[in-house]
């Protein structure tokens, strides 16, 4: 089969691997219909984190069973399947309380971009369709995958309510399907902070009330301006530098909260300072599990389509310009048809 | 008046100083029925922060109304009130959300080892009772002014609720009062680590159902032990110091919340282990305010009895012997009597 494989920072290509196989029982093996490059496999290509050996790339996808083990209930072979980039069992003490990103058996996927995939955990990490879905909605499902679960999962680890305020610090593909969960979730002002002009036409598509484009000083100060002088109730930080969590932090109100989930990179938070400032954080890969019934549903049924992050699609074999085009940010997020 | 002075670490004295005038149209002046010694006043006591210029000290108080400014309406003279150590104008836009602690018109209290004091914000900081209650509910409504008031938050801020498994990492006035507060808000399992008897017997009579004497790596342990294995849903942390922290954030399971009410002291917080542990996290001064009308219900029916954290009462003549014996463990708190 064709994968995708990573030699250096830069250094993108897709070559002949063997198809994966079966290694426990608790195995599927999916045929992806779709898969695509993520913010953070921008880390590694932007030699911001060390790459090590050459190895394959990935982690979010959609397909076609092809094969489970012995011990895969759930899903069958031919069934159209959403996961998510953390598997679980579902049933370990974590998984039990809605955490099954911190499955006790977690196993990080990171094979994706390829033609096949071997899926851990699949019982509890598979979730089928009732049927196979049409091909205009394959690109909201793959995002569910990750990005809309994740954008989710900032909304409520920000504790979004009906009538909240909330900012969205970051305008990639989870920092837009924040602003779609934010409104989901009931905030009456969303406010993207956005310098580019297609993502801040996509946020206000997607539900936001007002762009932000300053940074620093000047974006909490206008921030500030827009939510009656204290900070908004929830914050949604999607970036994962010391600057947007900085921003991030000081754009909530005393007693809102900030929910991160951008893998923090060389972030550290002072504790005197957090403490002042009163303001609840959570972060965390997103737990997609507990979200993709609900979530496949919102999409299925039209209510949000947050497949419009993908304005690039590529054929597998040409990943490494879709590495290209979001290092040089000319596409918010590349799909990859194998 | 007689008033406690501090000079320099370790020197504590009670000085003769002019009565406090009312300096602002609302402003109150108190005579105080009760004060005491607050652990965050060992911090400069041990000279671990400055001390300045010779200056008061004190933020606790209960008292009765001598006199009130022109524009203090609610409180009146020779009512018996209770306040916060963080005044509050209770009308701001933090106040209206409940964060009185972060009030926009906030001034700490510092004057309050004395015999009267100065309330500034008077109308929204003081609450008063129906009667003056009597002596023996005293050390109660004391302590509903700062310890009990802050453990009330801790354990609201780690989100106890009916059936919470919780941990209340520091065994001071306010680690016993985070128990009570954590029975009261129905949490199911109280784990106090503590290696003090006499600290270990007031957490079990205040409703602790585990007692843990070991620390770092093997506190964490014993915690994961009684907590199957993951970690607890919340955890208080009422210490503030970087060991506290990081045995109450490896306390907590993915997906729990810590509460953290000692102010940090050379703490800080590496982003991406906050991150992968999915712990909540929200700390800072208690917005005292907010809890003071139930607390001191709670107090008046009996339901709680937090005055028990006073195992030493002096005269305010021997504030110093206060300080001594709070600073060398013989006493959890000391109740001043001006």
């Amino acid at each position: 089969m064709r994968a995708t494989v990573i030699h250096a920072p830069g250094d993108i290509r897709v070559e002949d691997a063997p198809e994966p196989k079966i290694l426990k029982p608790t195995d599927a093996i999916i045929r992806t219909v779709a898969t695509c490059v993520c913010g953070s496999d921008l880390w590694p290509y932007r030699g911001l984190e060390p790459v090590g050996d050459p190895h394959p790339m990935g982690h979010e996808y959609v397909g076609i069973v092809e094969e489970v083990g012995s011990e895969v209930a759930g899903v069958k072979p031919g069934q159209f399947v959403v996961g998510s980039f953390a598997t679980s069992d579902n049933t370990c003490a974590n998984c039990q309380k809605g955490w099954q990103s911190s499955c006790l058996n977690r196993e990080f996927m990171g094979t994706c971009q390829a033609e096949y995939v071997r899926i851990p955990n699949a019982h509890g990490t598979l979730v089928a369709t009732d049927e196979h879905p049409s091909g205009d909605l394959v690109p909201s499902l793959l995002a569910v995958s990750d990005v809309m679960g994740t954008g989710w999962y900032a909304a409520l680890a920000a504790e979004v309510r009906p009538g909240s305020t909330a900012v969205v610090v970051g305008d990639g593909a989870v920092g837009l399907c924040g602003v779609i969960a934010a409104k989901e979730l009931g905030a009456e002002q969303i406010i993207a902070m956005s310098r580019h002009e297609s993502r801040q036409k996509l946020a206000l598509e997607f539900g936001a009330t007002d762009i932000v484009s300053e940074r620093g000083a000047d974006g909490i100060a206008r921030i500030k301006d827009l939510t009656g002088g204290i900070g908004a109730d929830s914050v949604l930080e999607c970036v994962g530098t010391p600057e947007s969590m900085r921003q991030a932090l000081h754009s909530a109100r005393p007693g809102g909260n900030v929910g991160f989930v951008g893998v923090p990179h060389e972030v550290t938070l002072d504790g005197q300072e957090l403490f002042f400032s009163q303001v609840g954080l959570r972060g965390g890969p997103a737990p997609v599990r507990r979200y993709l019934p609900d979530l496949i549903d919102r999409v299925l049924s039209g209510r949000i389509n947050p497949g419009k992050v993908f304005d690039l699609t590529l054929p597998l074999e040409q990943v490494a310009e879709g590495y290209k085009a979001m290092d040089e940010r000319r596409a918010i997020k590349a799909l990859l048809k194998p």
